[in-house]
């Protein structure tokens, strides 16, 4: 008889992928969630483990520790080469053996990765930040640079060193430079004895005329004063031209550094070529009002995957939230079908705000109806934060690290491990 | 003025190192600390990242951090590549350039890898643990051995994947034994749908005739029964006679396992090589009573590459703390020395006691005068370790992490991260 029951295949385990799977608990469906990384992460504090204020364990929980007491949601670790959407299978790699996994119902949340605009030889100088070694990479090359400035017999080596390019002045980017200021000013101020870490340069680079493009105005500009006053230097309307070991070309001026971080755009994954459908420029596949792709009704495309002007007109941003709540307008849609009831009606995104920190003390907080900034919106942020962990453990680890950091100004994750990245030697 | 101090080198920021410079605090004397890691290692607790209870950055902290407050401190992060004991330098190499750095006094505290014992191709079948990328690798093997076995299409290689092999029944394959034990009875058992992770075979290889060979007897015997008691099976007299991509060969008995686990043997780092002194067969350099090199007055090798008896004819234990006292020594020789004082008397290692731990609940505890075991030892031993832990910081996160997993039986570091294991795939 449990043969019979229909099965909602899940690619991916972010925010998405996640929610559905959670809002079919009581549907009566066999879902199968598969993803080929062990852990689901909370990508807003990514940046933290790259900064080393975070340790990794701290913002990612098992999946399957998550999902253990749904008992309809099966877990599978492994790749998907493709989709044959003809024969209703998914092809699922573990690295040992190979699978075709058979659905009713096939949701596709496999998020993005960054892009650099044609030029993927940019990567390995100015890598992005999408996964947990993606960050301790980061963390790796960031820390060494102090190290190789502290070691450097020339001072323009030296100052080379000390140079730290952000590329993108999203919300990644304005986090990333704000907390890369303060590791160098507060944390690492006392620990050198050749080189002063105050005086290491933060560049931040954005192609547009203002940072935070999807905030107000205002807050971007509140934004720009609290990256300056933590000795960030924002330079707008500034577009990268090139990248090698040595640095960067910013316009037509060469900028040597020693760190060089990408956070100016995303690539949605290969979910447009698996199904064979339209994409747009980012590669997000162009759903239906109820997220399905056009000419399949049984094939769902969530999250960073997917593009969607919603009933009100609204772009659907490619935030978390938005991908939670499309999660579970999905697993809503799919219970109706399997109940033989109407459909909901089109998906709407409620936006309950938009929030992005500098440093210590420095937030901004869009929530449509009111604009923060300054100490109360980071303190909302903080505790906005905290809240949407994904359990409890890692809720209160965090808290505490946060509090410690807070009062001694000090790192915990200050380590440097794994292979050392390509460009330490320019 | 200040160029005509004395310079002490110390090589390695372990237990030894770590000590030596922070006792030579009050000396009118300049210290150079060199190690090839930006962190110290609470290496005690380090099978506890490996069995993903703990994070890498729970137990260690950055060297320079520890040492901030030290002004006549200085922190190389470096490789060392040999000494030059006639021209008094060490050569340093940090990847990008390398460097002699003079000496007057030298202290080497660089500790040891695991060893093969002529068998260096099994490294890679059967890894130890030293380091945090050992440990990570380790977890990856080890929770990827129960997603492997959760996809196998067949018996015999799902049987292999639930299979985990530690091979030395010292102190390190004591705890792993036990930990792993545990992951898979209490912190996995409800997360997978194919495999019941419970059923897994934990085998303890020890090729003398008991666990803990530096224990009293009875405590060993303690040992077995706690292992048992959480299904780890016990093989002594049982020697390990090769290591392959798919198993162990255990006397002339193949057992196949998806995870084999290095904890038998070690080996000094080349100090002795360096220096060109006699070593003996564990690689340790034969020092004199106040843990200088014979013909070297000025040199001094301590910890994990040092070998000595000391004044109460006992040989001084390749532990943490006895690593410490003897930093502490040396210390005390070299600021008599610097102050043209008599040298301290000979060394003798105090022991305090000798602790190890077997799961929840479960410890052996010796303190010469008295001997413990069961929940009271285990106690002990949490409260130890966590007194002993480097830094405030790293107390109070692995207290609650400890706390937490205690309550709700599970492991929060539960992350398969970095490159696959070269033996995935047999």
């Amino acid at each position: 008889m449990a043969q019979a029951r229909s099965r909602v295949v899940i690619i991916g385990a972010g925010f998405g992928g996640l929610s559905t799977a959670k809002a079919l608990a009581g549907a009566t469906v066999d879902v199968l969630l598969i993803d080929q990384r062990n852990h689901h992460l909370f990508q807003p504090l990514l940046y933290q483990v790259a900064t080393a204020s975070l340790s990794p364990a701290d913002i990612a929980a098992p999946v399957r520790s998550l999902l253990s007491d749904q008992k309809n949601v099966s877990v599978i670790l492994g790749k998907v080469t493709g989709i044959d959407s003809a024969a209703r299978t998914v092809a699922v790699d573990n690295g040992v053996h190979a699978e075709n996994i058979h659905y009713d119902y096939l949701v596709v949340a496999t998020g993005a990765r960054h892009a650099y605009f044609g030029k993927d030889h940019w990567e390995s100088f100015a890598p992005g930040l999408k996964t947990i070694e993606d960050a301790t990479a980061i963390r790796h090359r960031l820390l060494m640079a102090f190290e190789l400035a502290e070691m450097a017999t020339d001072t323009v080596e030296r100052d080379r060193m000390l140079t730290m390019v952000i590329i993108g002045g999203g919300p990644t980017g304005v986090e990333m430079a704000g907390s890369i200021a303060e590791l160098a000013r507060a944390a690492l101020a006392k620990d050198f004895r050749h080189i002063d870490p105050r005086k290491a340069k933060v560049l931040l680079v954005e192609a547009g005329p203002r940072l935070l493009a999807s905030f107000p105005e205002d807050l971007s500009a509140a934004a720009v004063r609290s990256l300056q006053r933590l000795g960030v230097e924002v330079r707008l309307n500034a577009r990268v031209n090139d990248c090698d070991a040595g640095g960067v070309v910013i316009g037509d001026q060469r900028v040597r550094a020693g760190t060089i971080i990408w956070a100016a755009g995303v690539q949605a994954s290969p979910a447009a070529a698996w199904l064979n459908v339209e994409a747009d420029r980012a590669g997000r596949v162009k759903v239906a009002p109820d997220y399905s792709v056009p000419g399949y009704d049984n094939v769902f495309v969530i999250g960073d995957t997917a593009t969607l002007t919603d009933t009100r007109g609204a772009v659907v941003p490619g935030v978390g939230p938005a991908a939670k709540q499309a999660g579970k307008y999905v697993a809503r849609v799919i219970s109706a079908r399997l109940r033989g009831e109407a459909s909901p009606p089109p998906f709407t995104y409620k936006n309950y705000g938009n929030l992005a920190t500098i440093g210590r003390r420095a937030a901004v907080v869009d929530f449509g109806w009111i604009k923060l900034r300054g100490p109360l919106a980071w303190w909302l942020w903080g505790f906005a934060h905290i809240f949407f962990l994904i359990d409890f453990r890692n809720r209160v680890v965090v808290a505490f690290t946060w509090l410690w950091s807070f009062l001694t100004y000090k790192r915990g994750a200050r380590l440097i491990t794994g292979p050392p990245p390509p460009n330490a030697k320019a």
